[in-house]
């Protein structure tokens, strides 16, 4: 039994890790942290883990947590989780992120985009990507992984293997991507208050948002070249999920859809969490509460474009499952284990 | 492993059937039907199921489902499932039937609110209602299980202990159910297109619902006595759950909240699948997806009432889950086997 | 042309107060305030009056404000009410007041169940209640309008003609109401937010809700008798709209639907306000957006119940559209100027 | 007075043609078809209406309705208007016809999209494309007018200023659009049922969506060349508006916003109904209920792409809200009659 630390665990990701962990017959949680909750039951806290668990928030004391823990999952807010991953890797702990602090390798990028400096460069270096059906093979060593945002995975993993194949541009490619509002976390403010999300629809950070340059990383390693996007996300109405239509220019326009659905197919065919639509297109609900991330393909013969259409669950392939995944490999461990389930319909 | 035929598959009780079962370590789905979809694979017409299962949907054609299961649940229509149950009954085989066919023991009751004569009278006295908390020793045994209704789980869980220990008045019950839109079924009718139901709230079939006949022959075996509800079903714009509020006139107005909780603690001590709240109110949320009947309890001193709120998955606990339920209890199996998820927050 | 002052304009009631008196023609606003957004141009801060509206944002300082307007609203927090009311009254101008502050006749009783003194008992005994369904006539000659709250406002016409012809109990009436979650204001509290709301339902504050005394005073008026009520109220995941079910002993069960409903639109024949259905059941969304009460009638014979359905907007006749009723009145103007809208479907 | 008829007044663009006129001075509705329920009271079919009208469904018949009304609304299935406004246009009468029959000029292309046949040419040279801000002159003398599309409307007057003035590309331009589902019309269909729309969210007709040609038509038009461009409607949970998100590469990237915004806000100076933002984005909400058209505008350096945001309430600035503004034109009235609304917020 791997003994597991929480930091943040009041939040949504913190509370998808929580759940998903109780459910893990491999690994003991031993500690969550909540700054605000410390002392309060987790059940108390969220009635839904009722009867279901004993543990106790306690608050984030790095010493006294380092002792008791193997492996911290850190659900932090960004910039507050540098120094505590810093910390606990250098402890010899191994240390999987979900902040963005240590997704991005150049520290003039990070600070570029998130108006801060990166202090723990050393660390900075050790830090793997974990998005595992590009980066298995170091997360299965890693000590430090970076556990990917929640657009850039669906982003990634819809463009990786035309970008790999090299059937369409690296100019011109437009993300237009959709999240469900827990992807804004759960904080008191009037703009994620029920009356301003339901029955509204809107885009923000246009051009602007933080997670351009992950995807562009990415992106850029898979296609060897430089890779700017457009990339725009909206918020849906509904709690949780990503829908991401990729716009990509194809080189050779007499491509069919067969041929691209057989092309990601075939790349993802050892893929337990990527399923590709040989018909038909993904829709959220279909991965609702699930770690799969669902593709789907259209070509636009009249335009020369390939179309590709991308869901995840925003707190599980988007956060807190693909984190639990790369635990499992980290570990060793099926890499499917805990997170077997299937999407609750409707 | 116990061969399972799902009679009525492409409804969202027959979806949930499957998806519990499909995670069921001691059951193997033999077939599951559809008339509409016969032929069909089961993730075709289900795409959350992609690469789970390689079922196809079959026309239910008695004579030969009858050779391949062993277990029968039935998903059918109100009225279309007497003669179904009653041929898989005279088979040998055990059956737990979802519909409302078997659930009243008096057969004039049953046609006074179906509007349809009971033809299968022997077969309807061999039914076990299917509450477990309430029969598990006659389910044990039981050939058939009429499956509760979703409101009326709700309504008997939150009254059985108040109205067993005597402490409420048998006149004078309000029961004002909230339910999901999923308890509508999976039908083409414009009354449930989302436009019509969403921003939308209303009361429906007031005084006249199916279910109230159900109630009171329940609730008046727990009160040895004539028990007459008023009984209010309202359409909620969400897709799952029932949240029921209960109005009942308490014979002591002294009595404190304390000593109602620990009166209803102690009445659910030993079930696995009822959470008494010592201290707030439950919300749909924390029961959707699983199969927990959450319940709060308030005294009003002022008035001498007894209010009473239960929540349930109508879904889980009102339908599939429930099923799944009195299958282990049927089979000897721990009673927990495949139900035991967590809710999913948000 | 009567010149307004609207005080607390930033929120939800503060908005639509704005909207209907923008389309008002017998009125000019003059000031809207806001503490917060203080300089701030109303259409900056609610982008729908976009192009529509000049107005800016100020202070509330009483003392500048009062040399301005003739009429007042005041949308403040309740208890903050308090003493802006007096001051605008003892200056000599009409108020109408949404707040709680004068709904209470009795400051005792007001002191119970908002654990704040009354410290302005004078001006309080010349406060009339808003409802011109029953206190039309005072209306009309009050300086200071109380206007009720939005679930007080569906009760009370909910069982008014009853209560008044005398046909149900004082005792044993429940009232179970649903509200729209702009009911609960527009600020920051991790409670409303989306995830917190959607997909989810609860009752709150059972038997200690603040409107209690307030439908409980208004109906024991009616009954010229004690009344007490169970009154429930529950949060639904819409913006706007309460549903309030009332269940009321008939002191007769052999009366009928028909003459129950024949006794309702005789007692509301002249309200332009109040729509009585002879068939069917009211829903929130025919009366979202519009001034309209809707009302539906069942008597449950089996149980010897009036059931009784009544729907409003919560933000519009539950409390910018009855002050702007109010207002009319008050004025001499025609009860329904600005406030003839029909709802928006769907 | 003149004298309106509504063929095909039961669906939602035929509900808000009602709402609107009703509530407009100048204009007396004297027949509203529907087959289904002709003899039915409107307000008994659309229960918001309760009170407000009298009018009763009659059935589609051309020769007495042709005797009673000066102008007639289509809102007919494609397909189903065609002969229809062929012979109420060959009676002497305007038309506006809210179907596809009449926008696309090139027969070839209607029926290479529609998969029928144009088989009312001749009048189909008497049509007008129903975009006011652009063919307002047109308009004004047209004796048909075909009411454009909801994508197109936003689509086009997205993309109109800066094709005009040239300072995007004609080629690469990606149309992303998202609707409320009453774009999918009230009809029964398990598709668009509450539970398989509510917290959902999918891409549909991918690059075959039968409005692409009349965007490319319009679009060519302004652009003085042909036009081809990527176009992917999204299904949205909620009721109405439609938010399109449109990337078209910049001829000069050193572009600023304020320019681009400067541009768009002089081409639309003298529209009463788009609103161009300063700052910010549009959201569905700010014009839902409204016949508005909200523009927002971000240039994107880094890449060199103008990204356009517009919202636009698919059903009336979208459908019945246009085509009022179209016949208003006509008839020489105030453009805004009856269309001076305010969004609802919440």
């Amino acid at each position: 039994m791997t003994k597991i630390a929480i930091c943040g665990g009041s939040g949504y990701t913190g509370g998808e890790l929580l759940r998903i962990l109780l459910g893990h017959p491999d690994v003991e949680i031993v500690a969550v942290t909540s700054e605000r909750s410390a002392g309060k039951a987790v059940d108390q806290y969220f009635p839904h883990f009722k009867g279901l668990t004993d543990l106790k928030f306690v608050p984030l004391d790095k010493e006294s947590l380092v002792k008791k823990a193997d492996l911290f999952f850190l659900a932090l807010p960004h910039g507050a989780s540098q120094q505590a991953v810093d910390y606990f890797v250098r402890a010899g702990k191994r240390v999987i992120d979900l902040s963005a602090d240590y997704r991005l390798k150049d520290p003039e990028v990070y600070t570029q985009w998130y108006a801060v400096e990166h202090t723990y460069r050393t660390t900075l270096r050790k830090a793997v990507y974990g998005l595992p059906e590009i980066h298995r093979r170091k997360i299965k060593k890693a000590q430090l992984v970076a556990n990917p945002g929640c657009y850039p995975t669906s982003a990634i993993l819809g463009l990786y293997p035309a970008l790999k194949a090299g059937i369409v541009s690296t100019e011109g490619i437009v993300i237009d991507s959709k999240s469900g509002t827990s992807g804004a976390g759960r904080k008191a403010d009037v703009a994620y208050n029920f009356c301003e999300v339901n029955e509204s629809f809107r885009a923000y950070a246009v051009s602007t948002h933080r997670h351009t340059p992950e995807i562009e990383q990415e992106l850029s390693l898979i296609a060897k070249a430089d890779v700017k996007v457009n990339f725009t996300p909206h918020l849906l109405p509904v709690n949780r999920g990503i829908l991401t239509t990729i716009y990509a220019p194809l080189k050779n326009r007499e491509i069919s859809d067969k041929e691209v659905v057989s092309l990601y197919k075939k790349a993802y065919k050892k893929e337990p969490f990527v399923r590709v639509y040989e018909e038909g297109l993904p829709d959220i609900r279909n991965v609702r509460g699930t770690n799969f991330c669902d593709i789907g393909i259209k070509v636009n013969r009249r335009t020369g474009t390939l179309i590709v259409v991308a869901a995840i669950d925003n707190l599980i392939k988007g956060a807190s499952g693909q984190a639990v995944q790369n635990m499992n490999i980290m570990l060793g461990l099926d890499e499917q284990t805990a997170l077997s389930t299937i999407a609750i319909l409707p």
